[in-house]
């Protein structure tokens, strides 16, 4: 294991001081090119030193012919150039001094025949020079932290706490836009691509000591290392969660994988065997493998499986409940001194239970605040579920009651949603308890907006919620006892300055 | 079996010429007052009568002291009154002639005690003077083609397809804004509450008939007339899917359902063995409910299990190929005559394979109009699944390629995508395979509005696309040979007038 982030073989990869950049040019065509426009359009405030057998800008920047002409031995290259020339390229790289490459170019092993033998040469001249190589036929890095991102598409939202490393370079740079709608972005990702010299492991243990990465998210198509893979993840799950999706579960999907990088896929329960060994939660699906991050970055350790589930209304209820049963939960019945509690906020007919079904609620405002405290303190409780729907009718009706006039209407309705995200939010201070919310309304609605931004999640129905927190609870009873890094260290370390 | 929908209880609630208004009032707190509102907000054409002790018009239209003021026998009434006063208003009802109602009020059998006399009262005056009556305990109906919505929040979109029953109102009045925004709707859905007179078997014969709906969904907390229900689906199925949702699948969902409508669950096997019986496709989330609607509502029935997949890059591909192999399809190796005509459309290197990995393809152009075109023609293919990405700088680049300047560039763009999606819609037409798209984008991008507004489904992630498609092939294999309602009849019958 790492004895700190610096040793890794990447920590220069995802933090460089200086870039040199092979295959980027004034061609909007080229593939380098709109690499080099995401790493510009982050901001990265490190040297850029475009390399170019013609030009003398580069997107603004001053061009060079030959990387040994640079003034420095950057910290890193890209080289995002056609397969047949990329050793050469590299051979000059260790010549200057460079230590640390991503290849982006494909052609090389995931192709066959020639290819293969393109990456050979590749691998003998990084151990020639001891270069450290992340590639070939990968999409490269985003560290949103380190104003970093190599990748296809522009970085989108603020840095999350997602550390991933993918045997797919879409699953880092086209979920930018997707993890970013649920209020989520990436600590570091890697792309690994073929693993010719850096792979998967490396960057597990990257993301292990990595202090923005809370949960780590894998996607596999194939392990080689199958017993350092259990080893490291052994270490590092006890203080940070790994989830990994596994493509080649299916017959179709290792047809598919090996097709994409030349992984080899084994058979399913070996793999299953192998999360199972190292406790690596296993998600069956990309969406899957994001959902779990989400609430195991976000919430607490739950102590058991005792769900409560507050719903508006018996349907969703329902389907939570149901939700909740086929993953192992319970639906305890609440205490008297709970039902008292609660009283006096529904009509004296009312006979509450689990599911909680407020459909009489006195006062809706009461739905984000009060109950969900009280359900909160519970102590046969120990998961809430919130059926998360604010009936723009009812609230409007509940301003009106306080004597709201019309024309201030949208600001306070504004402010009263504020209010309630808030109220939620304060919930995880005061109760050491995982709090999800579920619905049908759209994420575009300021309520939900407003609970996403405060990292309270929120799902598209209840049976996605209800697995995520079985992955959660299934985490934290594998590690009763154990201390996460979230709460034994400080996130608020600065992030690696470029030039420090 | 109903021999047209005319003879059904259920045709004169659904399509009722003047209704009774009982509940609602010019107070905004009323439960009656928010259904009036739904209804006034669709345009309801045929008459409303409001009937309020106290006031003289409700809502602006004249109220009635009592209903038997009323100028004629309406059609239906709607009833929105505490429980105790409901048998009574009844049993007024019955004196003026009405012979149709729906009871909203809450506080019958649900609630046990002094509910289940009420519910007895209610069911013996409603048999003393034929009336049938949908409720209590329920939201109402919602037909969008005859403008009716009786529910708690107004209609969204445009009238669709799927015909609900369900045994939880949220899932209908709270699934507008859902379907909505994939382009779906209901035709007609029914919240049939605590069935004291009318069934959910009743919505089912009735939704059978529907010449609006395509497919027929249910909410399911617990069926009584189960031998009716297996005989009364049968008829239909063939012609015309039914998808179902069971709440009761577990032990918590269970006591859930019980605790919400009275509905006395059975165990799981029973109800699988029930639907299966009957071949109504079972899902298991309300999510998975529409999905499946949604796919059996708008797709050709496949001929097998053959999918193609096609993919902008390997790891969506591999994800794509991974649920198609959990799900039972096979991923067949394209024929050499599909493999010479897609050729053309990208480099010579490339070595195309099932999922087509479309990375290196020359002109993104060709992604949504020849390739997929060359992949319905392909004789070993039954269905081809898409992963539906535009990347929005290869489309710039292409329009720079063809010389677009850049201020009309956004039109152009638009333009674009619109001729993308038309592409993709024509080869139903050529076409008689089913084509589902998958993305990690949001569907407010242009492009996946435009497929889903010429009702080509796209999923978010490929595993709820590969369920769709499992439950449309399942559909196509156990009804082989007979000929779907969708088909035969022409959809364009005339909505029901009013005042016919």
């Amino acid at each position: 294991m790492l004895k700190s982030i610096q040793e890794s073989p990447l920590y220069r990869i995802a933090n460089p001081r200086s870039i040199a950049f092979f295959g980027a040019s004034n061609n909007i065509f080229a593939m380098g090119t709109n690499l080099l426009i995401s790493l510009k359009a982050l901001g990265f405030d490190g040297s850029i030193y475009p390399v170019h057998p013609e030009e003398d800008h580069v997107q603004g920047l001053k061009a060079y012919r030959s990387v040994l002409d640079l003034p420095v031995a950057a910290d890193m290259a890209v080289v995002a150039l056609p397969a047949r020339i990329v050793s050469q390229i590299l051979d000059e790289c260790g010549k200057k001094g460079i230590k640390h490459a991503i290849v982006v170019s494909g052609g090389f092993k995931e192709v066959g025949g020639q290819g293969i033998e393109l990456e050979k040469e590749l691998v003998e001249i990084a151990n020639k020079y001891r270069i450290r190589l992340l590639g070939p036929n990968c999409i490269g890095v985003a560290n949103p932290p380190h104003k970093l991102n190599t990748t296809l598409l522009p970085y989108q939202g603020p840095p999350g706490f997602i550390g991933m490393a993918s045997q797919s370079g879409s699953f880092i740079t086209q979920m930018f836009h997707y993890l970013s709608g649920f209020g989520l972005g990436f600590s570091t990702a890697f792309s690994v691509g073929n693993e010719a010299n850096i792979d998967i492991i490396d960057c597990i243990e990257y993301l292990g000591a990595c202090p923005f990465t809370k949960v780590i998210a894998l996607y596999i198509e194939g392990i080689r290392r199958g017993r350092v893979f259990v080893e490291t993840a052994r270490i590092i799950v006890p203080h940070k969660p790994i989830v990994a999706f596994y493509a080649g579960g299916s017959e179709t999907g290792k047809r598919a994988g090996f097709s994409h990088t030349g992984a080899l896929a084994g058979p399913d329960p070996l793999y299953e065997g192998m999360f199972r060994q190292s406790g690596v939660i296993r998600a069956r699906s990309v969406t899957e493998l994001f959902d779990f991050c989400w609430v195991l970055g976000t919430q607490p350790r739950p102590k058991g499986r005792r769900v409560a589930i507050q719903t508006h209304s018996g349907g969703p209820g329902a389907e939570a409940a149901d939700a909740c049963g086929r993953v192992g939960f319970d639906l305890p019945a609440l205490s008297l001194e709970t039902l008292d509690k609660l009283a006096p906020f529904v009509p004296k007919t009312s006979r509450l239970n689990n599911p909680v079904d407020l459909t009489f609620i006195k006062n809706h405002l009461d739905y984000f605040s009060n109950i969900p405290r009280i359900l909160m303190e519970e102590s046969n409780i120990d998961i809430l579920l919130i059926y998360v729907l604010m009936l723009q009718q009812a609230v409007k009706r509940a301003l009106e009651a306080m004597g709201v006039p019309k024309e201030q209407e949208a600001e306070k309705m504004s402010d009263l949603i504020d209010a309630q995200c808030q109220s939620i939010f304060r919930l995880f201070e005061t109760h050491d308890k995982p709090l999800v919310g579920y619905t049908y309304q759209s994420f575009h609605e300021e309520l939900i907006q407003g609970l996403l931004d405060r990292g309270v999640p929120v799902f598209p129905g209840p049976e996605r919620a209800a697995h995520a927190l079985a992955a959660l609870a299934e985490y934290a009873k594998l590690h009763e006892g154990t201390k996460s890094n979230n709460e034994s260290e400080s996130l608020k370390i600065e992030a690696p300055q470029p030039h420090e």
